[in-house]
């Protein structure tokens, strides 16, 4: 169930012919490949040369329809430009100065001598830093290059790619610098020890794609030990979207979160995390299942984070399958592995079920068999409605910890956060195919910020 | 001998009268402060508002002139405004985006689901994160913040305003990305591991400010064991630039480096550099002195570098004080201590004598003084000829090595660079004031950047 995400443009020279165009895109549909813009080249009275922008499902397939193309004599693809890596070639990010450097003046004043007085000022009052750095409005995207995306350990060089594109969605939605930390090693007590020797510089930290359980040790100990903010994206981020999702689609089906039954596939760093905040919020019948089955007080689990889970939810102690948790819940959010469920097993939760399947790619189940059988289905794919994405909560998030010199993330910032994502749908917008804003939605960043500012301003707590 | 270049601005309200302003102006020299802008606020039929910009010698000096000029009760003082403070606020550099992020389609080409294809890209072929991240541009400049400036040891977070100011002059002046990273540990070991963790993202590494013997290990071990440029800027830009002033000062008062007597005063991190690159561009009578005296054969030392020096270097083996080894020499290069020398000394040294007294702020001797003994005298000093600054070298190095692709920094790349910087100054342009270009030429880091690439495109060495 890939779709095509992968933009090329292929440039196609034709015979002059009123039916080229129309020709060629339609050779191209045919094969799979999504129209999004054509461009005539150039135009004369013998030959025209046109770009057509397709979205493929990767340069492979790109190169497929070209074939296709060509199998007709008069149809010559002269090129396939490949927008994507052109949209990487050098690196996503720069680092720019903030103020003109022209002049003897200039110099004197930001290096040797002027600098001098700054150091001191900072060596004399540290929390001078966040006054006179770029401590105060920057965050390090920490990787070890374990868990990237879908592809796994791909290892740190391989995970750049990724982090840069993150620097560049928190630059791009809230301001924030942040600069991309792949770390060659994958040594828990060697990334505490970096991290927490790299922490002078940032006003927080953004652990990214680290694999699970050493991912929990990591965060844990950097949260005691730094004072500074420490966000597992992959855990939190998750955790704070599916809330935000979660509470606008309890509201479209008229249902509490108290009074709900809720089963979450998966219980590595997301599952974990979002089991934990959905607690937070008041959700008291949580059912979690892993491969082996449901976790409850019926069996201890070797790993600690998993067998808190075990002990503290399923108060129903239903000891079964993830099928046999189905049965009768209100609410299902898979953070596993696709195509696990049919249109069947989702028949058999409540009336008005909610499902989120955001297993990537491939959901855990289809969506359009899904919403056959639930009111609410989101997924974590942007070719449906409801896409449950990450980018919608850490740009805000971070933005209002920064502004407010936050030394911690909070479980109660969490919750704010998530709040403020779902109250920027309003209620009258509100309904099955719209529970959670676009990632282009107006201001969402803005609006996140700001609640955590009006609630933790000041190292105030909620 | 400080010399005032801490730039503030003074509000100055008074009544009416034409001679307002240069009596004012006139407290403000008699005290010390040099003049460097005047901008009348406001005038009315009573009053006359003015800004006077000026340099103190820091903020106590400029708050010394408020109070002369408040001693004439016709004269208010608004405020001071601290041009310098200003100049750092918030930090002096961003992260910015290289491109546009305001579409679903850029979002899926920079972030998922297209950089996927970027990062299994990478996976295959290593070498290609050269092509598609931003290793190709980005040095990582790291401190651990024990030796910053003349300030010695004040910790990572006081030395972030300088490593941000280093990162600021690689943009402006080779447009190369640089980031700050300021170690809070001073562990050699830990250090080293760091910053080999740190490495996937990077093209080059410049240490900076590193308390010697330490930064001699750690420099030594990261070029065995990474594949990108190590430099120690405090080390080899240092002995680049003094190379450069040296060549054409040498060409000046036409005498070869092969048969100059030189003397080096202070042995730690920089002179270390500067000697070993003076024989490696042919000179051979080179005497290193530190506090305890001159070095040589005739004293084993505990420090294996210095003892290096003591084995290779004083062939004639004269065993004394710095005076003693001053005494009819041709050169002398001081990094060590003010005000150590007399003019006398400097008569002691053979005619046309050479004198670089680069100890900041204060010279090892009076440069005036020393002027009327030497042919030619260099310092560290913006406010004398002839400045002896690191800014000179690191940006052209660095563009050429990560034009390059570099995989170490070779001391052939530091004797090209040196003679790249030398070479900006024509003959028909040297004399005893202008043996060095100033660190605004024009297209100096360009011209040190072609050196570079011309000599060691390909992997070529020299």
């Amino acid at each position: 169930m890939a779709y095509p995400s992968y933009a090329v443009t292929l440039r196609i020279r034709t015979p002059f012919d009123a039916q080229s165009v129309p020709k060629a895109t339609r050779v191209i549909s045919d094969n799979g490949g999504m129209i999004t813009g054509l461009d005539i080249v150039k135009s004369d009275e013998h030959t025209l040369t046109f770009d057509v922008t397709c979205l493929t499902l990767d340069l492979g397939h790109a190169k497929v329809i070209r074939s296709h193309l060509q199998t007709d004599p008069d149809v010559n693809v002269l090129g396939i430009h490949d927008a994507t890596v052109q949209a990487h070639l050098g690196g996503k990010i720069e680092v720019t100065l903030k103020r003109p450097l022209k002049t003897r003046q200039d110099l004197s004043k930001i290096y040797t001598p002027g600098v001098a007085a700054i150091c001191e000022r900072i060596m004399e009052e540290p929390s001078e830093a966040r006054r006179l750095t770029i401590k105060r409005n920057t965050v390090a995207v920490v990787t070890d290059g374990t868990a990237v995306l879908g592809l796994g350990d791909i290892g740190p060089k391989a995970a750049m790619p990724v982090m840069e594109g993150k620097a560049a969605l928190f630059k791009n939605f809230a301001n924030v610098d942040a600069f991309p930390i792949c770390l060659d090693t994958k040594d828990t007590e060697e990334i505490i020890s970096i991290v927490k020797a790299l922490a002078p510089g940032f006003g927080g930290i953004n652990l990214e794609d680290i694999a699970a359980p050493r991912c929990f040790e990591i965060e844990r100990r950097l949260k005691e030990e730094l004072d500074i903010p420490v966000f597992h994206d992959d855990q939190h981020g998750t955790a704070v979207v599916v809330l935000a999702a979660l509470i606008n689609a309890l509201k479209f089906v008229d249902k509490k979160i108290e009074d709900v039954k809720i089963v979450v596939s998966g219980v590595g760093a997301a599952g974990n995390a979002i089991i934990r905040l959905l607690i937070g919020q008041g959700a008291t019948d949580i059912i979690g299942a892993g491969r082996a089955g449901t976790l409850g007080v019926f069996r201890e689990e070797a790993d600690p984070d998993r067998n808190w889970l075990a002990q503290n939810t399923n108060p129903r102690a239903v000891d079964g399958s993830l099928k046999d948790a189905l049965a009768g819940a209100d609410v299902f959010i898979g953070v596993s592995a696709g195509n696990i469920l049919t249109g069947d097993d989702i028949a058999t939760m409540a009336d008005d079920a909610i499902v989120f399947a955001l297993a990537n790619p491939t959901p855990e189940v289809d969506p359009i068999v899904a919403g056959e059988h639930a009111a609410v289905v989101a997924t974590g794919r942007s070719d449906f409605p409801n896409q449950i994405n990450n980018v919608l909560a850490f740009p805000g998030l971070f933005r209002g910890m920064l502004d407010v010199q936050a030394e911690q993330v909070t479980d109660d910032m969490l919750v704010v956060a998530a709040n403020a994502i779902a109250n920027a749908v309003e209620d009258t917008e509100l309904n099955a195919a719209y529970i959670i804003p676009g990632v282009f939605h107006t201001g969402l960043a803005d609006k996140v910020a700001a609640a955590i500012r009006e609630e933790f301003a000041n190292g105030k707590t909620k």
